[in-house]
């Protein structure tokens, strides 16, 4: 077997520039949400070429919409397809799901950019672009992992199951469906930006809304009113304890070296209209951590009490209470035991590869794993090239050498967990 | 002299119909910013009537656009004229400025009336609709004293002046303009809406901006970045104690009743751009109070010094300061001796009509007499019908018992500051 693994390494790094004009050329397809279809025909094809079984679909249908993980900003995927490519094993091995997104966020202002966020400029030994690092170096890994398989004659016992999903910007809609779809397996890895950490649990958030209200009066007499911006404060700080609250409840050592595992983060305020008016609405909208092994009904119910709570010391929120909404996207949160033998033949290959110890910890930010795992049953792991800091920002890139380094794991870590045929076994 | 005055009530209180049909006809011009034209021609037409030298003009020119208290969110007044009116006493006398704005704010969400914002609905012994209090109802207070006057063959020593201008409601550009083109007196009288209220003492008020920086970053992992939201609630937080600093140092009796004499309205909080995005930018839009005897440039420096200051005990303001500018409207204060024998002229004539003591007091906003008093040299007393809290509002309303009290309040004050020709005194 060591031969065989030391083959497929070699092939991998042999294959560096191709799998650099692979990569370029998912960058350069634009695949906002909405605007999926030309990126996916091009994965399609990559796995009908590696011998793939491929199905491309649609999301939709009652079991979707009304499946209690299903969020969404939109009801109909008509022009968003899925893609999902199976290659059966020969039998008597593990099956292993490798997911992927292919939905990337706006590119924001050009402004920001130095390049062409849809270029896919290869520099200095960097592929530039939005995506790159959140997610297609991580789907460029994993199919090059897959064709170094096929390249180096290698079968497999277990089945290998490619998800290629939409939406997992917007709350998983995707993986959901190809979950619901049938495309579930033993255990999974999705190679988002981690930094070749491995993260056997997952954060899970929320998207809140709090709004507060207040009373209009005119500015020099502000007395009169009741300003929505002073309450606002109020509400700010009653975030800031129930965030230390949570945290201080987190003692798994997977976090110790994270300052705050379950943020409440504040992204938007918004309120007033006028700048002598006093103000009678501030909206604010934040994004609300869940702790892997935390219900997300939970945790709702936690911030809507604390906010509900304000009402016992004070009089304004006693009559005018703010009001809680969740809206938007979430994520579910994940866990894989930590005896788990997928993560046990994941550091073995990240050592011999890298020749170092791998970082084990918990991610910071939810991925479609926590779906994978709880509505899909299949345990995932979140491991792949790339630096969360470099996601949805201007500039993006991607490191081709950590996309060489993670297609040589996967590789490997597929052979061990899926199992190599007898016949290989035994040259 | 007993008689004349006598007459000229009696002659108000009987003309209460026509008054109330001409204040319909001002508030069925929706005198917005640029669409002042209408009014005007209404104004200037029953100045005619009442004997004026009228002077129609749209203001503009270098003088104006370059004097130091010149501010307004537009450097053209095409379509938008300004009308003065003299009446010219026979000499011996002292000249009054009666001035009045015809601009009104924007009727806003339609959705909030109970009646057309247009339509002068009269109904239970109030007019209905935008400007009636802010400030048509004082305006047409103005022009009834002034046919009151006329209709009973008074003559007066002192010039009787009337500006209708435009801007108030951004800044005083109107009255700006009729001050450089020479209509000053030796004192003026504005009835915007003090509910009936002596105010020989106004605050002045600027706007401001302040622009919070913070450091982007995931949501997730938000201890990387720097809330500009947090951030805020620094500012907004030496925003409230300044308050209380410069309110601590208001001692003028004037104010006594009022709890906050120079308040710091934040009327705008804005920032941040997604849920899961530690915000980096935080826009707070405030009015600023000025008291009475202060300086605009004084103020203004209180404000930076006192953001520049967070740079001192806080490591992000001192590498990232939060940066004030001053935009918008900019209304000066403005202020009359005690002793000004106008203010003992009206206090008397308001007892002699209402059989009540007089509330003297500072006012909470500013009004176009502190352009008045320092660029004008003409002292200048706010004193009018209406109530602040109906201005800029839905549903706003005057009402017209208070109109006419004010016009009596006004006809004899203006016999008695002018002075009557020695005739009428013989009479």
């Amino acid at each position: 077997m060591a031969q065989v693994k030391e083959n497929v390494c070699k092939w991998i790094e042999g294959a560096e520039k191709e799998a650099v004009q692979f990569l370029q050329a998912l960058i350069r397809e634009p695949s906002t949400q909405m605007n999926e279809a030309g990126i996916q025909t091009i994965i399609a094809g990559k796995l009908e070429e590696l011998g793939f079984h491929v199905d491309v679909w649609e999301p939709g249908g009652e079991a979707l919409l009304n499946h209690p993980d299903f969020i969404s900003p939109r009801e109909s995927f008509r022009g968003s397809p899925n893609v999902a490519g199976v290659k059966k094993g020969e039998g008597g091995g593990r099956s292993l799901v490798l997911n992927g997104h292919v939905d990337v966020v706006p590119e924001g202002d050009l402004k920001d950019w130095s390049v062409d966020p849809y270029g896919g400029e290869f520099r200095d030994g960097r592929v530039y672009g939005r995506g790159s690092t959140d997610m297609k170096g991580g789907n460029a890994a994993m199919l090059l992992a897959a064709e170094a398989l096929k390249s180096c004659g290698v079968s497999l016992k277990g089945d290998l199951i490619f998800h290629s999903v939409i939406e997992e910007e917007s709350g998983g809609a995707g993986t959901l469906s190809a979950v619901l779809r049938g495309y579930t397996g033993d255990a999974a890895i999705i190679p988002e930006p981690t930094n070749m950490k491995i993260f056997p649990k997952q954060q899970g958030s929320m998207w809140f809304r709090i709004c507060v209200k207040g009373k209009g009066a005119h500015g020099g007499t502000r007395y009169e009113g009741v300003s929505a911006i002073s309450k606002a404060v109020s509400v700010l700080h009653e975030l800031e304890k129930l965030e230390q609250i949570r945290n201080s409840r987190i003692t798994d050592p997977l976090f110790s070296s994270v300052p705050i595992p379950v943020p409440i983060n504040v992204g938007i305020i918004e309120g007033g209209d006028w700048p002598s008016s006093v103000p009678d609405l501030v909206k604010i909208e934040g994004r609300f951590g869940i702790a892997p092994d935390e219900r997300a009904d939970e945790a709702k119910k936690e911030l809507e009490e604390t906010i509900a709570a304000l009402g016992n010391t004070d009089d304004w929120f006693r009559t005018h209470p703010a009001e809680v909404e969740w809206f938007g996207a979430r994520w579910l949160p994940g866990s894989v035991d930590k005896d788990h033998p997928l993560l046990a033949i994941l550091k073995s290959h990240f050592t011999d590869v890298t020749h170092c110890t791998p970082v084990v910890e918990a991610s910071p930010w939810g991925t479609d794993g926590g779906l994978l795992t709880a509505a899909g049953n299949t345990p995932s792991v979140v491991f792949g090239p790339g630096v969360t800091s470099m996601a949805h920002y201007a500039d993006e890139y991607i490191e081709v050498e950590k996309v060489i380094t993670c297609a040589k794991i996967l590789a490997l870590t597929i052979m061990d967990w899926c199992g190599l045929s007898d016949e290989e076994e035994r040259e």
